[in-house]
């Protein structure tokens, strides 16, 4: 067999280890700055079989050149994108998701999130799950406690689970979560025997629920890796605001994911990862009458703060509604 | 000290950590699906001391949310989007980056090239540099070989090196690298005990150079990371057309890194990484007197391959008006 045939035979072989009909793909040869997003969305477009993954390539492809276009970057700022990417990809481990938190920092998790989980006028609003809640957390019964003596000031959280027309939904299941007066969640520490500072209850008959827990406090993100880095340069912090996760499921309605923040914190108009709501900050009451904070169930007498909060629970016909109006407003 | 005092202390202690100062923030409160977008460009714009920065970021935030928004991404495509960025993280090492395939699979290495790499008219154009260029190639002689017998079919390659207004460059630097007949460059074998189908010469005082080389072959870009499974679930196929590598430097010019493409390749419309500039596709001559292959110093009796192709360099001043009207006509 002389040289040239095989070349010939290696060639023909590899173009049949692939399965692409090659007659099916648009014939492309001149790429330059003015041709290539076209070139790109046709090959992408032209033998791709699923309808919503040709949507979204296009839409990428054209934003991804637009801003390339847009800054003329140069060759050092693309290999800068580069590496950024590439220590962010070698920063994700089991427990920790650099890519999320570059999602969380540039607002693209909350834009997700208002997209997707927009709620009906009336309604209490959802804010970002983000990485702490865990499946382990006990149960704890009205009036009950989800941290233990000594881990932060106390608070004391109780309201009701209602539906948008203010009728109340019993045996809606409440997951809690939160810091403790340091600043961390359990699952930072290095030893953890059992959930802190974290539970799940049930609503009463009459929609109501309380427990007892601790006023969180602010923290910062994880700031050692690349989007610490980004932070830094941008002139950003890298703190959140203090806050109490809470989620609330009940038959019938739409899952609520959310949080409340505490006016006056001083992170609290500078989220690093934008979670803030207004309609999600809430202004405890300090009870000075200890008597009250021992009657609520708590160890010292001491002051505890007192939060009153209801939830507002969205059908999957009105949450769908809610989207459908967001979709629209914001493209 | 109060616990009360002491998470006072502690959320002092953390807001000193840090050097930003907060008064410089912009107060932004509550994020939605409509306000997001302006709140992260508030607070990535207040306090950067980089101007270039700021240009990048803010174009990088409103491209990459009005992708969002236009396609109204879901909770699920986020996170296999998390997913895929962190799996071509992981799939990168010192010798394989797969931020950089992903780059050139989508179009943006060859937007980049095409923005920062514009030529003049009658200049040489310039195409992607590619993973494969090393820094110990061989100097080979005027008529010298690049590569040894039996690595593939024979080509000659000869020309000249020009300024736009046909003068000889003489004693200009031309680096050429290529695949042999298998499709595989030497750095893709596992045993590599010296360069070869590569090589470095220099053009003579007419501007004239010439070398022998092997005929390139087509090949498919490392298929077996996130960038493999995104092209086969878009229906492309993974396959470069064959191509020869050159590289062309000499002292007032700019710098020409190019490659030459090859008619009648099956893969020349449709390259995965969309390399191929028409201008940049050549049709060498098939010489069936085997009397001039031996006369060209190949060391077999048979037909051989001859490419005439000629360099134009443009000069720094040529090349930067160039550039300019590129990145005005593409904007």
């Amino acid at each position: 067999m002389s040289r040239a045939s095989e070349a010939t035979r290696k060639m023909n072989e590899l173009a049949a280890q692939h399965d692409v009909d090659l007659s099916k793909l648009p014939r492309i040869i001149d790429q330059s700055a003015d041709s290539i997003t076209n070139n790109v969305n046709a090959i992408n477009l032209a033998n791709c079989s699923d309808e919503r993954r040709k949507v979204i390539f296009k839409s990428l492809i054209d934003h991804l050149h637009a801003f390339v276009r847009e800054v003329s970057l140069t060759n050092e700022e693309w290999m800068t994108a580069i590496q950024f990417l590439t220590e962010t990809g070698k920063k994700c481990t089991d427990i920790r998701q650099e890519f999320i938190l570059l999602s969380d920092t540039l607002g693209v998790s909350t834009l997700v999130d208002g997209i997707n989980n927009a709620k009906p006028p009336g309604a209490t609003e959802a804010t970002v799950l983000g990485p702490f809640f865990t499946q382990d957390a006990h149960e704890v019964q009205n009036g009950g406690s989800i941290a233990s003596e000594g881990k932060g000031d106390y608070l004391f959280v109780e309201g009701r689970v209602m539906d948008t027309k203010g009728n109340p939904i019993p045996n809606a299941l409440i997951n809690t979560w939160e810091t403790d007066g340091h600043g961390s969640y359990d699952v930072q520490y290095e030893v953890r025997d059992a959930p802190e500072c974290r539970g799940y209850l049930r609503s009463a008959e009459d929609g109501s629920y309380s427990f007892r827990a601790v006023v969180p406090v602010p923290y910062p993100i994880p700031s050692d890796g690349p989007v610490g880095k980004m932070l830094t340069a941008l002139g950003r912090h890298v703190y959140r605001p203090a806050h109490l996760h809470m989620m609330v499921e009940a038959p019938g309605f739409e899952k609520l994911t959310t949080a409340f923040y505490f006016d006056g914190d001083p992170y609290i108009t500078s989220d690093a990862v934008f979670g803030v709501r207004t309609s999600l900050i809430v202004k405890p009451e300090l009870i000075t009458d200890v008597a009250k904070t021992k009657a609520r169930g708590f160890g010292e007498e001491k002051p505890h703060a007192y939060l009153k909060q209801d939830f507002v629970l969205a059908t999957p016909e009105e949450g769908a509604a809610a989207r459908k109006k967001v979709a629209q407003r914001v493209n």
